[in-house]
């Protein structure tokens, strides 16, 4: 594909400058930029890379003094990741499905297809299951019994939505994502081992060993619009009603999010964050990388949570937090870096003691 | 479906009141039930949202005042979890796989299969393997060389079993599972550096940089009866002997159980916990989300690690551990609630000083 | 199959002693030895379980005592795990996934298909794609629209390599494993809560919650010769130029690495681990079990971070490091002893309190 500087700067909702008409057929890093790409240097930093790569034109910020760059074109822009955003989706080039239902595809007689869906090689499409208009179902998907799927969403290689999964549009899953697996619910016949735990906070444990009994899932999972699930991700089923993931929210690869679980709109998760059965997540959450969730908690909207942090109590709205258990991100800072000072602590309280009580037994 | 009031309480094994032949055709929490759902109250605070729903009849607790909640019929139970396990087993209508052997599906002539096998779309069953009677081999399921499995096991859609890998009876296989990958088991031909950190314990790492001579697995893996595992976790297979995942285990979503590892019966691992290589767990131990074991350590029967748990060191039977490293629970809420504490200890320090050595240099 | 003395020990570049003519058909643990096994057991502690055993022969230590212990042959090794890697490689039977392409298997005409290659049931190879000589693609595996692997690799079952990715040669995955997923990178029209959180590190946000744009990944990934990658683990695509995996590198199971991420050679990351966006990993850096690493960071060569390490700022060169944040390991253990001994430092500085105020109201 090729685009002119004055195509770029319109998807991007930016300025052109200069040779407007020049034509790129891609985008580079400046000091790697051949004469058709256009350089990323939205910064004064990357900017040093320019010369080291043979472009004409570049991405700039906003103010940037392009012509004394040696460019022939520029665009100038406000917010570079937004820019990013907009130059990124027009030259996608995609995964290269195809079109169409492939011959090895499979789809059930009782299955709805919409308008202009692309179903890959070795995909099965189940009974009564619904498929919005202009959907990709990527090679060897799976979509289970009465699951659906809005408009234009994209399935990429080896997703599965489980049975009675009900998802909106424009979604998309990377390779091997999973939604509607069964929860991990099980229950002792009686008093178990982890109960005692919870009960007694702490004390060692003295209950006999028991098996496990199963508690199905009989609630399926409700996907909004607009969401995006990581590869190898996996969204549980609910036990009763429905597991839920709210419009806009974007999940990262390898994440868990159990029966149960609530999550409202626009939340952002990191890769490997694990949200523990029955928890309910406020609007614009933002979970770092590797956070863990507990059971039957609540962490409210615009919470952000440091990566790798653990969330072992009900967040309030608005917070920033850190560390295991997840605290205000200002007090574990604090706690930090007391924690650095301690040798010299004690050292100093060695020190008392000795004129005090003219002892050094201190140990 | 539709269920009598009565036929629900024989499967939970409880107490059946009031309109027993009354028929409802599924469960629903209390507020939203419609007049054909058993609503699910089994707590004073859930019957709160019977006034809101349409239920007739409700699952309540033990000495519940039914009659008072406006309710047609109603099921007491004891253990309310115990009570949803055998209701939810009830209502169950699965994946919807169909029966028999699915004409995409191909099974190589060597391997044997059981009576009334179902054998999804797209799913391969290799060389030599053995299924057993009533097994539900998913779609576009992988069975490897001579590996087998027992009766009444259910594999969901993309469950990989390894060669040589030999499951029990009843296994539950969620989307993506895998039995029987390689262990991640590397050498180098010298000291290597993470030799040197353990042996030095903390001090820089002096030794050049190599490259890894793999290990390879010979001993796959040996599955008990009643086990579970999620989705997308992974057991590795074993170097000579197998790894081995006793009988009543359920692991759920994105775990790793690395190569050599024993887990003995009834274990409870919650999501994204890992076991390195060659750890000894014993029975009805619990793992909490995210928790991590290391490598060639033991952890005893009945241990409970809660969420996010690392586990450093050799863990005795019956202990109740929390943190990083994982301690006693008790141990480790008493050090947290002292950190709390340090900047007013700091304070109390300086103060001292300044009173002991009239001095005011604490800093 | 079957191997004599002489030829184990020539496979692992050891000494043979004994009837080196001997055959054994396998390896086992000591104590679990036939008279066709090789026993194991390359430290004295091993050797005890030699008499519950049947072994003629044992793999021993350099300077064992071999006639003493009734053996008929033995292999004296110097460095075990070395000799474990030669002998588990000879024995290797592999996964019998067979020879050719199978008739299931799917490969679109323009693909490039080397020498002596097997493609599994069910493997689907897409346009453009270029696969190596002897290269095995095992069932049910996805390559994408002009990727390429080298020679002599092996993908295990369900393998997904996304368009355009480019892998050397040797390169082993596997089952599940993805290359290629689209990054996890998005950004809001205006500032958003993590980026305030970020800025003022700590107070709580005010920001108003906004919708995510997605920024495309462009930029596919390279992964070096000699490449091993776990089951369901993840390598996600670069946004502009491809994400980097060097030469040599072992990644175990549900590892995640993020859109940028630029890895050496010879890394070596144990399971769960996850490294975040545009961070750079250098030569020869091990990460243990459920590492995590932050995005745009660097980790300097030769770096070893202990389990559950959370790497929240630049490492330099040859650190040894644990904890959340990851720090020196010797400051680690320091610092976890201090804490552990704060409860009496807490009585001292009250007792020193009631000494010199003659006030006892610490609290």
């Amino acid at each position: 594909m090729s685009y002119t500087i004055q195509a770029i700067a319109d998807a991007v909702g930016a300025t052109a400058a200069g040779d407007t008409a020049l034509i790129v057929t891609g985008a580079a890093e400046p000091a790697s930029a051949g004469p058709d790409d256009i350089a990323l240097a939205m910064k004064p930093d990357f900017a040093k890379g320019l010369p080291e790569g043979r472009a004409r034109a570049a991405m700039l910020w906003e103010d940037a003094d392009w012509q004394s760059m040696g460019l022939s074109a520029a665009i100038l822009v406000k917010r570079p990741r937004v820019a990013m955003a907009g130059l990124t989706r027009m030259m996608d080039t995609g995964q290269g499905y195809g079109r169409g239902i492939h011959p090895t595809a499979m789809i059930e007689p009782s299955a709805t297809i919409g308008t202009d869906v692309t179903v890959g090689p070795m995909a099965y499409i189940g009974p009564g299951a619904k498929i919005g208009d202009n959907c990709v179902i990527g090679p060897q998907c799976y979509i289970g019994t009465d699951a659906e799927i809005g408009t234009d969403g994209t399935l990429h290689s080896g997703v599965r939505l489980m049975a009675r999964v009900k998802i909106g549009a424009r979604f998309i899953a990377q390779p091997g994502a999973v939604v509607g697996s069964d929860g991990h619910s099980f229950v002792t016949a009686e008093v178990s081992t982890v109960e005692q735990a919870r009960a007694s906070l702490g004390g060692d444990v003295t209950a006999e060993g028991q098996s496990w009994i199963r508690i199905h899932s009989l609630g399926a999972v409700i996907v909004g619009d607009d969401v995006e699930l990581g590869a190898n991700s996996c969204i549980d089923s609910g036990t009763i009603r429905p597991t839920e993931v709210g419009n806009g929210c974007k999940i990262d690869n390898l994440c868990h999010v159990a029966h149960n679980v609530k999550i409202g709109r626009d939340c952002l998760f990191a890769a490997l964050v694990g949200v523990a059965g029955s928890t309910v997540i406020g609007n614009n959450v933002i979970l770092g990388g590797q956070v863990g969730v507990t059971d039957n908690t609540t962490v409210g909207d615009n919470v952000v949570a440091g990566g790798g942090t653990k969330i072992l109590n009900k967040i309030p709205a608005g917070r920033v937090i850190l560390g295991y258990p997840g605290v205000k991100m200002d007090t574990h800072l604090e706690t930090y870096k007391l924690q650095r000072r301690l040798p010299r602590l004690f050292e100093q309280v060695a020190a008392l003691q000795k004129a005090v009580f003219k002892s050094d037994q201190n140990d």
